[in-house]
């Protein structure tokens, strides 16, 4: 197919970024249409631009805004929200090439990246000088800086050291009008005007396109010990989690998985998780407070869990064998893979909630006939219920679609959010709208207004214009 | 004197928070007028209103709008950057009597509160239930959480515990057009839109009024144990600062005080700091973790700063030993009142660069003929140099305003910000500019205009129109 692009804007994104770097090949552009979120709507992108620095990226906004076409930003489409999807006729502005470590400065704990650094580069970078970068989304070893700052994301790590945002100090982001704005600082501390890095922060890309930032490092923590207690009720799992909160424990993880996630990890994986006994529910939590804290750590989250009424529990400073349990958690959903296509939601509840949030998911999958396999961040309360289904039956992708919105539903009912850590996206925006009220929308448009006032960047995505 | 309110406003005012509690008379409205910041400007309120509900905050906000009269919201006027000193003319919306804990949740760890509360209130409410409220500004028994969340207040705690806005999870805001706005939630995570929580914290007052907050609270650390440092140079100091942040160590508290700081200390508590040879600069360090984890923890700190020439040190986990070497560290502004007025400045630079500015401040106070004295939250490189001078000479006030100066502009070539915790307020909107740039000033008014059209909060505080 020939290309969809205007021409004076071609020529423009050639000069932008060098002939090489503009994709419009149909056959090409359309692996950049969009992310894995399946049930959210991708356009067809006119071109997909692949700039290498910031003036670059300049270039390409003011082009695009000269020409009245949209832009939207992507790193490597790990998103779980559809964020990242084309609309059409857009120029996908994939920020990919810009992988550059710029700096990192083990005596302030400070590193300075592009936005398109894979998160596990990072990560293993700044190991070698005795640091840790948390933010550690399930995506860790593929998904960039970029998309991790765009949606603010989690993971595991986010019970004791916070998600995405919780690490940044500043960023460099170029605006609608190609200008460059530096917002934040590189110390700790810093209070000059309103939070402009955290606005941006988990804007999803609709308020401008991030180019660099400065991140917060922290000290490298200790191997961990872990912990995994086995439940026969979801509702005692639940008692064991609000527990640990209760008494002011702080693991550095604390994961949970319902019966539906364990038999798929035990099949899948050919092992027992528990005592073979049937686990109704899997409580996994780790201490990385170093050898004998760690231990004594683990121990008292056991003792909690036994007090709550696991049947069964083993706790161990082994590496290898934590490694191992964990791996139970982290094969969830190549486990789930096996037994049809998944739809994954993201809410989170106040985590004395988590039980109840469980139990509904359960009931909403009897309703609409299909499998939910709920797996989550039980220490913050995220929870990841998953919607097992046939996506080649137009009746299950319509059943898994109610369900997704059922158990948004639930979430908010117990006092929750329609996103923990994925993001809205182009798949929750009328879920967003309901969860932040008509004042909340109008001052999100307001400030969409202010800083993108044509629409430019990402349009439709979070809410619609 | 007789008012300066129009009789219209002056009806509705009353309409909306009863007659006892619209403030006209001078001699009363007087004491509404400023902060604790000598040197920011402040006009004179026509009336200082006390709202007790957020319907009344509704009803005063739109008053005012309605008859084009700035409001100034404050708490307790505990402030040092004079962002709640009223401008001529204004309605000063004074908080205090929204002083309500709405509700503490232990097993979730979140408490709500009005912006009235006093930060101690709320402290000595949470502990009761085995929790504590981080952010510990020096005036935590009288400023209030609506300061503090407006300026989004520092402390002691921060090194380890962060700032205010890192233990607040959800706001609700009256905004210009008096609706109410609810923003964040009451979960650990949640990315639904912009982070507009953490747009209002920090904000100064300038895009909305603040009435509730939902707060995240952490479990209450063990009792501390305590080391003090006394090195023969700040060279010495600022290199052990540096190794203790990139050993990988997160003491609970790590201050530093200068040889000024040190002598008006030990005049004004008639004790010795140090060996009593001398300190040039003395180095206090606490950690949290418990009796023989916290005793380890300092005696690491310890031996770094015994490795980086300490010419004295000396530990303990005794409670009484540990707040005597601590009060020591609060007692330097009222020692330095005892030789003039003080002058603080707000600074935070990389934590490399303490030894560097605590020189530069010294070479400062000698260029223009006063003292200055630096003390600070070293462990993130928050100082506060603090010039000593005569206020009753106009000389002495136009050098300290000239030191004060002097001082931002080697934060910033240090690579530091203007403000690491006190805020711009009415007296550093200039330096503002200076560090953010045209850009990011444009993104400033950009927002400010998105949410307050009419410019009726604070208006001229943290940047001009």
């Amino acid at each position: 197919m020939g290309s969809l692009v205007d021409v004076d804007l071609l020529t423009a994104l050639r000069a932008a970024v060098g002939p090489d770097h503009v994709l419009v090949d149909r056959d090409v552009t359309e692996s950049y249409r969009r992310d894995m979120m399946p049930l959210a709507p991708a356009g067809s992108p006119a071109a997909v631009v692949l700039p290498a620095t910031t003036e670059e990226v300049q270039d390409v906004v003011r082009a695009c805004g000269a020409a009245g076409v949209p832009i939207v930003p992507r790193g490597a489409g790990s998103g779980l929200s559809g964020a990242a999807n084309a609309v059409d006729g857009c120029v996908v502005l994939a920020l990919t090439r810009m992988d550059r470590i710029v700096e990192i400065d083990p005596d302030n704990r400070v590193a300075v990246v592009e936005p398109g650094v894979v998160n596990l580069d990072l990560r293993s970078a700044v190991e070698k000088h005795g640091l840790f970068y948390p933010p550690d989304p399930s995506s860790y070893d593929w998904c960039t800086i970029g998309g991790n700052l765009s949606t603010n994301a989690g993971g595991l790590c986010c019970v004791k050291y916070g998600v995405t945002t919780d690490s940044v100090l500043g960023l460099e982001v170029v605006l609608a009008d190609g200008e460059v704005l530096r917002t934040g600082r590189r110390t700790v501390k810093g209070v000059a005007g309103y939070d402009l890095t955290r606005l941006f922060v988990g804007s999803e890309g609709t308020l401008g396109v991030i180019t660099r930032a400065t991140l917060a490092l922290r000290p490298l923590p200790q191997a961990p010990a872990t912990v995994v207690a086995s439940f026969g009720s979801t509702g005692a799992a639940g008692v064991a989690v609000s527990r640990i909160v209760r008494e002011g424990m702080v693991p550095s993880l604390l994961e949970i998985m319902d019966s539906v996630c364990v038999r798929a990890v035990e099949r899948h994986l050919s092992t027992e998780l528990g005592d073979g006994a049937g686990s109704a529910a899997l409580v996994i939590g780790q201490s990385d407070l170093g050898r004998a804290a760690g231990l004594a750590e683990v121990s008292r989250l056991e003792q909690v869990c036994l007090d709550a009424g696991a049947e069964f529990t083993h706790h161990t400073d082994d590496l290898a064998e934590g490694r191992l349990l964990l791996a139970a958690r982290r094969a969830v959903l190549p486990a789930l893979e096996t037994l049809g296509s998944w739809l994954t939601d993201d809410v989170c509840v106040p985590r004395t909630r988590i039980a109840e949030l469980i139990a509904g998911c359960a009931e909403i999958g009897e309703e609409v006939g299909l499998t939910v396999a709920v797996t989550g961040h039980a220490g913050d309360g995220n929870m990841h219920p998953t919607i097992v289904y046939d996506a080649s039956r137009a009746d299950e992708a319509e059943a898994a679609r109610v369900a997704f919105d059922r158990i948004l539903a639930l979430g908010l009912r117990l006092g929750g959010t329609v996103t923990g850590e994925h993001g809205v996206g182009k798949i929750k925006q009328d879920w967003l709208a309901t969860e932040i009220g008509p004042v909340g929308l109008r001052a999100h448009r307001a400030i969409k207004n202010a800083l993108d006032p044509g629409g430019l960047f990402n349009p439709g995505s979070m809410f619609r214009g």
